[in-house]
């Protein structure tokens, strides 16, 4: 059984639980749309009503003598389970519960969700559903929901936890004539979910783009190691709504702060290979363009254009994306010397004036998209006077079905433009009345072009589960009620991780001889399991430079302290080096969806204005601790700017891999902050850390 | 005379030179379209047609017996300064020239632009183009156009550089039923320009907002003084095309590197109250929210909602344009209550479920836009199977009639919606697609009604123009042909800028003298006119601490400095204090369009990876450079995050104004570099200063 979904997707019969005869209610819309779609057997089920829209009607499904494959369910709430129990005891075992009033209403929805849950375990049922708008297949044709209209076949999957929205987004679609291989209204996700559709979508030959809105996932670990195959072979262009959602108030670190729900979903996208839509806009552009053309294999563009201005526009966004107009050739340029009227612009953007018909757009597109070094075209056109458009379109749509590289139109305007999507979508062209649009979709399928050909890394073993005496040795630790930095410290030791130089000192003689070893300037700060924020209490001097100032520090630090109420009890002095480096920050925020979020950004006090961090969920490896380092806007600074040289990027990986295998080790651990950590040219040095259970 | 192109726009009788009797033609066009649309007189002037489209023709406009008040031109580029000849001589003092074959195809049309300049000069007379659509108003009606199609009369002034660029506008707006005023295709500017429509739009009763696509400007400082006053009055949106162009790559300050047109572009459009439209998907959003809403008073917003998925995506970019979730009160959420069904959210968002028919819609909407506590309304509708688009938009429209808070369409989908975009129309509601576009048009409205409250800052007096000795004496050391710090320093402390303490040492004895007297740590400069980049060659050194340390830092760099080749001559060494504070960069570049651009940013190794830098055209006054401080990501900083004390905003902002008024006396200077200025608590101090001419 190579899916469990198939007999799902492909049933010979339906049933339809609760079919109405009442034109108005759901479940004659589900009946009307089957019979309008579906050539199988058609069975409407209903107590009272011999017939239904010309079919005969059973009272039960257990009336039915043939075999059911698929029953749509669309009776009151607690009517429900009953008839699941009876599509099992019928060997039915697909099932669509269109019904409302389960877990989004509340407890006594759950409950019967939850009996529900029961009986399909008890038979082996598949459920889509409840609440929700049921799914349209468009080949085979089956529109199993009570939808407003069918969608054109084609190549998208989608799959949408509001249905509301995917009745919008295929309304939306009908317009431009965009084609879908099925249609899938996921609800309350009591059984099928985007696990289930993500691999049932990777087999299905006519699916080519995957598309998914999502509020929630059901098990994040296990959708990344599913999403990171699928997106091998297929783009999945996810949009998930609630990125304002507020974490948990009660954040104690520095990274919990920067670390929320958004910020963890981003992460196992990025790592899954998954393209997330910010946008419903760019949501839809991005499977126009994915479900229509090829992805580039470089960045480099050739815009062709009917006036000047708009192939500005189009100019003013390529870098924002990663891409480039393409220097042309001096031979490109005279053949369209010698072609174009003397008016027009031979560089690119190449301008083939106002009063271009098809032929010249086709002439300069056809010598453009030949050229080794153009990966890609923008055709832009506005409704001029002379403007051939549909002819225009399907001149390009013939140069487009040559080449494997990928074109896409920015026709400008609408009610002239709009006319034409037929002709764009029968020559499989994406069209989009903005620069802006057509750019970022470019830009996006090129940036997935580059993930599928760098793979996904496999996670390695956890390196630091091998090490089972530290591992006791760190638990025990762990178990103490509170863990002051000597502690954390003693933790983190036992793995190996680079912390800086330092020594608990119990009293002051011993703070100096400290001192000494490990050589001045020196950085002390008070051991106490009584002070949590070290620095705010007045328990942390940088940089004391001889003997005199440590003694003084020493005193002074004890002196203010004590005039806390209660005052603190004080374990003693913890003397370190002073560490030189970029300063950054490391964390780690346990997610309840994906697990331990890794966090690396900015340290100082630019911290909070900038924001410049980056996450990635664990367990990871050095090649994907390396791609956070690089997206950070400091990067630069790593790789050795302003005549400095470079960092020791592989140190501060090591840590970030590291810090992801601890985490995943001790489950106890909710936020761990290390901050700072510097950032030398020869390692990467861990100079306070911090751990919160 | 309240504005002269008062007759250009309100033509009694119109000749069409170059008038033509054959389809197709552009001189036939004109005709036409002004036959469909203008009730004055129509005089075609062709040398060879008795008649064209059934009026008399005329061999040239002397020929025309009575008064012209407005001549189309429509010949070759050749004989056009013949006909603009004729024009002055028949007193016909307003022209559109449409032909091209000027400017834009480089010197031969240059030159016969002049020609005609020169003409215009001689008989007073107007002309918009060449090179251009002609213009079209709607009230009175009049398309002396060639365009295709003639727009809604509504109240949007359109000018627009790029003729391709406003066809592709109109036809995008007549799709959505927008209406306009005035549609101006202004082409190559030869006289009628940005400056003149402002002008008339501003006076124009029919014209509520004013829309223009430029390419550039033409004249800076004037351009703003004319937006500074009608943004008061009529909101003014822009789409500047070209914002990649790099400026000169002669670049040879820091902030020469940071500021270029774009960011002077928008310098300029920020001072003077202009909307600047990002995109052109802004341009066209904004134009519709604009011309058919009022705008908001504050920034709390309530949504309405028939899904609750799209309701989210809605709150998810709220926070990104300055807007919020209204908090309902009990009162409120108590009438929800009551009389939505049980399933509904009677919090923000208010979910009216998928149900929802016009009324449900109209009661949650009527309560919520009564609160005092909400500024406006976003409502959400998604095509579901109960839903009432239509009626469910007129009852919007009634509330929206009724009250003075702005309210806003999210109807999702496009099949389905757009079939009533009329209906939208006709209730003056802003539509659109996505939830973002509502947001940022929302998000726009409230920052336009805030600027015009706040009003435009009046620029003061130079107040360093009054100190002619300093202006003489700085003069005099800027005839010098290079410039040293100790130079740049005497200028700037002629005008009394907060140096940081320093002296110049010619020998190291004298070095030290001046190290007692200032204190350590201290900073050694080498001067030399013939080092730029001080510290690249090793002739900075920072934070010295102590006599020793000072003799053999002097005695390492004249060392290592002798060893380049030539040597550098060594006027000696500046010798400074050591400055704490935050690091900021305060610039000036000479931008050619609008004169002084002043650069205020994130000074140290962050400045180029974060780019966190804002800008102003001088002059300007306090209140515009304590707006320049805010906008900074790292303004925080300055207010006292982290536990510190604020810094000292207003000697910052003093250096600014200053700096502007500095730049405006002496043009000879083309960039300035004050880097860095440290902020403190008290004061502010420029520790580097750089001149370059």
């Amino acid at each position: 059984m190579p899916n469990n979904l198939n007999n799902f997707f492909h049933p010979k019969s339906i049933a339809v639980i609760g079919a109405s005869a009442h034109e108005g209610k759901v479940g004659n819309d589900i009946v009307r749309n089957l019979i309008k779609s579906f050539s199988g057997k058609i069975y409407p089920v209903n107590l009272k009503e011999k017939t239904v829209e010309g079919l005969q009607a059973y009272s039960s499904i257990l009336n039915i003598a043939s075999a059911v494959d698929l029953a749509v369910i669309v009776i009151p709430a607690q009517f429900v389970p009953q008839a699941v129990e009876e599509c099992g005891e019928k060997k039915c075992q697909n099932i669509i519960i269109i019904s409302v009033g389960f877990k989004e209403i509340g407890r006594a929805g759950e409950e019967l969700e939850k009996q529900i849950a029961e009986l399909v375990k008890k038979y082996g049922i598949r459920v889509l559903g409840p609440n929700c708008l049921g799914y349209i297949s468009t080949n085979p044709k089956i529109d199993a929901s009570f939808g407003r209209s069918f969608p054109k076949a084609g190549n998208i999957a989608f799959a949408s936890q509001s249905g509301a929205l995917g009745t919008a987004v295929l309304d939306m679609a009908q317009a431009q004539h965009l084609g879908f291989s099925y249609f899938v209204s996921m609800g309350n996700k009591l059984d099928i979910n985007e696990l289930d559709l993500l691999e049932y979508f990777y087999a299905d030959k006519k699916t080519k783009v995957i598309l998914m809105y999502l509020e929630n996932i059901a098990d994040g670990q296990r959708f990344m190691e599913i999403a990171k195959k699928v997106s091998q072979k297929k783009p999945i262009i996810i949009l998930k709504a609630g990125k304002t959602e507020k974490g948990s108030r009660a954040v104690s670190s520095h990274t919990g702060s920067l670390a929320g729900a958004a910020e963890a979903y981003s992460a196992a996208f990025k790592q899954s290979g998954i393209i997330e839509a910010e946008y419903l806009e760019n949501f839809f552009d991005f499977a126009e363009g994915f479900s229509l053309q090829k992805m580039p294999s470089g960045n480099k563009v050739a815009v062709v254009t009917n006036a000047g201005g708009p192939g500005v526009l189009v100019t003013d966004v390529l870098p924002q994306y990663g891409l480039e107009l393409a220097d042309l050739s001096p031979s490109i340029i005279k053949k369209l010397k010698a072609n174009l009227p003397e008016a027009a612009s031979v560089i690119n953007p190449v301008d083939v004036l106002g009063d271009a018909k098809a032929d010249r757009y086709g002439f300069a597109l056809e010598l453009l998209i030949k050229e080794k070094n153009i990966d890609a075209a923008i055709v832009v056109l506005t409704p001029q006077k002379m403007t051939e458009i549909k002819e225009t379109a399907q001149t390009i749509g013939q140069i487009s079905k040559k080449t494997k590289k990928p074109i896409i139109l920015c026709f400008m305007g609408e009610a002239e433009i709009d006319k034409n999507y037929a002709v764009f979508k029968e020559y499989s062209l994406p069209q989009y009345n903005f620069p802006l649009q057509a750019v970022k979709v470019l830009g996006q399928m090129l940036e997935c072009r580059k993930r599928q050909e760098s793979g996904v890394e496999e996670a390695k073993g956890n390196q630091l589960a091998k090490d089972k005496k530290s591992r006791e040795t760190a638990g025990k630790i762990l178990e103490k009620s509170i863990l002051t930095e000597v502690d954390s410290r003693e933790i983190f030791s036992l793995f190996d991780f680079p912390l800086h130089r330092a020594a608990l000192a119990e009293i002051k003689e011993e703070a100096l001889v400290v001192a000494e070893k490990i050589g001045y300037p020196v950085a002390l700060k008070v051991v106490s399991p009584d002070i949590v924020h070290k620095s705010e209490a007045g328990g942390v001097k940088l940089g004391v430079k001889n003997r005199e100032e440590l003694s003084q520090a020493i005193d002074e630090m004890k002196r203010g302290l004590s005039r806390s109420k209660p005052a603190p009890k004080i374990d003693g002095y913890l003397v370190g080096e002073m560490v030189k480096g970029l300063e950054v920050i490391i964390g780690m925020k346990r997610d309840p969806q994906f697990g331990p979020l890794i966090m690396l950004g900015l340290g100082g006090i630019y911290t909070e204005v900038f924001k410049d961090v980056t996450f990635r969920i664990a367990p990871f490896g050095l090649a994907e601790a390396k791609k956070m380092i690089k997206e950070l806007k400091i990067y630069p600074l790593f790789s050795g700017a302003r005549g400095q040289k470079p960092l020791d990027v592989n140190a501060l990986a090591r840590i970030l891999v590291k810090l992801g295998d601890f985490s995943l080790l001790f489950e106890s651990v909710k936020e761990i902050d290390f901050n700072p950590v510097m950032v030398k040219e020869d390692g990467a040095v861990i100079v306070d850390v911090r751990i919160i259970k």
